[in-house]
């Protein structure tokens, strides 16, 4: 365990802090910095996270409402099929892409852990994605791979909520069924990167009302993340904040047939074990 | 007229001001707006750019140093194939789409006005696309196509310079040949938008050293700017200083045989008359 730190809302005030099995210890007038952002672009997250040793939380974990552990990234940079069973998924006689899908998506198509994704009124084809994010810690162009876990300051979770049906509006960009407001999570917080082994052994699943619908070893990723970091880094300057979401399992919702779309009163978990549960639950807006 | 007000460095300081034919009054400290970006979401452009009235310019035009006019708008969406012709030419058999092509591109992969476009070492496919920027000035979710002029608040140019080979990498997103560090540009200025007929009655043209490449009118638009800005409020908030990079006509370098891409020392020229000229030379990186 090297600590837990969120970004999060109470008491009408966005505040961030370190998560303990007890509560929140509020961190925002007592670290030095405004806000969780400026402390991973800092490079002081495991200061700040000592900082809590020995207090005592301020708050309950259910009096918060959870925020997107980075509220203003540069780049959110998601990288698509990047698993072999999903890939295959696509029966479109397509093998492993020489280069992998990449798509960005605005932060406001994310809400935080514990908040509803939103099924919007014109299209009733929400689906999940549970994926692993990494925070850039350190910026650099040109990445090699073998140093880009250097460059990861934190890891967190991701449900890259779809809307399906607008996915493939246009003949090729997924830009329109991957940014509806509040469609996604980001979350629960921010677990800082200090071992391999937490991105190379991590197990990812996710549920749906308790049933596993996803569910791979982060080894069998297509294309690693190093890989990610190195070639996305080749075209643009990655900045501490930045995020990338990494791909997801197979088993989406649209892949069953008939395809399983969310409704509203589903609960969506991603966990990786190590890192947390993403929980959100699903309303219509 | 209805002036034009840009963001530039000079006197290693970032600064705005109102740009006339005897040069640049400067505005940083007077107008009470620590950016430009700051005059967008205040809705106060005609404002400021009235405090110029009068003033005799601080500097040189060929002194300074142009940015793009906002320098992190939460998003820049750019949208793809909008001219018919344009269409035509990927010569395979599709007729008009039913959706606009959307793609983000990060406000790194563009650089200002007078700025060289940067030819990168790893491909030298990069190639220009001249088109009309908007800048929303009120933002808003699902605006009515006869509401959409009313939420933009200034009109600028943009090179949607790519790197050609990359935009196919992947099957679907261009994500990876459109964001290119200062691979496009975005200027030169700001003008405010109070008539309609600054876009319905605009005509684009590119040139490349002198010879027209692209040249439409804006009518012509597949998708027309009212309905880009209803589409893409659709799914999300658009907010003020958002940019929508409309789309650009036939003519791109890619679609002559064989291609004519840009080379260093080339000098790319978008220019509308009531807008401006935004040009930009080549150079490598």
């Amino acid at each position: 365990m090297t600590g837990r730190i969120a970004a999060f809302r109470a008491k009408d005030k966005t505040r961030f802090g370190v998560v303990t099995d007890e509560g929140i210890v509020d961190l925002t007038e007592i670290a030095g910095f405004p806000h969780l952002q400026a402390v991973v672009s800092a490079g002081a997250l495991a200061d700040v996270i000592a900082v809590a040793d020995g207090r005592a939380p301020d708050f309950r974990i259910e009096d918060v409402t959870f925020l997107i552990p980075v509220a203003a990234p540069e780049k959110i940079i998601c990288v698509g099929v990047n698993f072999p069973d999903r890939n295959a998924e696509y029966k479109d006689g397509t093998s492993q892409p020489k280069h992998m899908s990449l798509f960005p998506r605005f932060p406001r198509s994310f809400t935080g852990h514990g908040q509803p994704l939103i099924r919007p009124p014109e299209n009733h084809t929400l689906d999940y994605e549970g994926e692993v994010a990494i925070v850039i810690g350190k910026g650099g162009r040109r990445i090699a791979a073998e140093d880009a876990y250097d460059h990861i300051a934190a890891l967190t979770l991701a449900n890259e909520g779809t809307i399906r049906d607008w996915v493939r509006h246009a003949k090729f960009n997924v830009t329109q069924g991957k940014n509806w407001d509040n469609s996604g999570a980001i979350g629960p917080w921010l677990v800082p990167f200090t071992d391999p082994a937490q991105l190379d052994d991590a197990h990812l699943v996710t549920r749906v009302n308790g049933e596993v619908r996803q569910e791979d070893d982060m080894k069998n990723m297509m294309f690693p993340i190093r890989e990610e970091i190195a070639y996305i880094s080749t075209f643009t300057t990655l900045v501490p904040g930045d995020i990338i979401i990494t791909g997801t399992p197979t088993g989406a919702g649209a892949r069953f047939d008939p395809p399983k779309y969310l409704a509203p009163g589903d609960v969506v978990e991603v966990e990786v074990e190590g890192i947390g549960i993403l929980r959100n639950t699903v309303a219509d807006e």
